[in-house]
């Protein structure tokens, strides 16, 4: 099994790297972005003798409790 | 409109990055992780004077040109 987890910053949170990475690339003459954001991408294989429940609670908690820091993060958990 | 880009390590270049995330997780007793590996994750919100086709061409040299580096890492644009 795998698991996709995304870490993004909150919303209200500024994101000066995201915005950093959108003035480089404007720089360079690409036009049209109103919004860069920066995120952390986590891709888990996971043991097939979990099931798809265990899992579920086990990827979040270590969403939660190592992957993202959820006073200005949050994080979004994919299983397939 | 948004567009998602995922840029990972080619499947055969070495995480130590997420090796050591997976190591960390393990010893706070979670099991059952095979794999762990780290990507880097980006969200642009585009103007709605693009279209879906330039959109794509310019998100796709974007990701090619700034956020991904094509030595050593692949990318995954997904538009909405």
């Amino acid at each position: 099994m795998k698991a996709r987890i995304h870490v993004t910053l909150k919303p209200s949170v500024l994101d000066p790297q995201g915005q950093t990475i959108q003035r480089a690339v404007e720089t360079l003459g690409f036009q049209g972005i109103e919004d860069l954001r920066q995120g952390k991408y986590f891709e888990l294989t996971l043991a097939d003798t979990l099931s798809a429940e265990q899992a579920q609670v086990m990827v979040r908690e270590i969403a939660a409790s190592v992957l993202a820091n959820p006073v200005i993060e949050e994080f979004n958990v994919e299983l397939e």
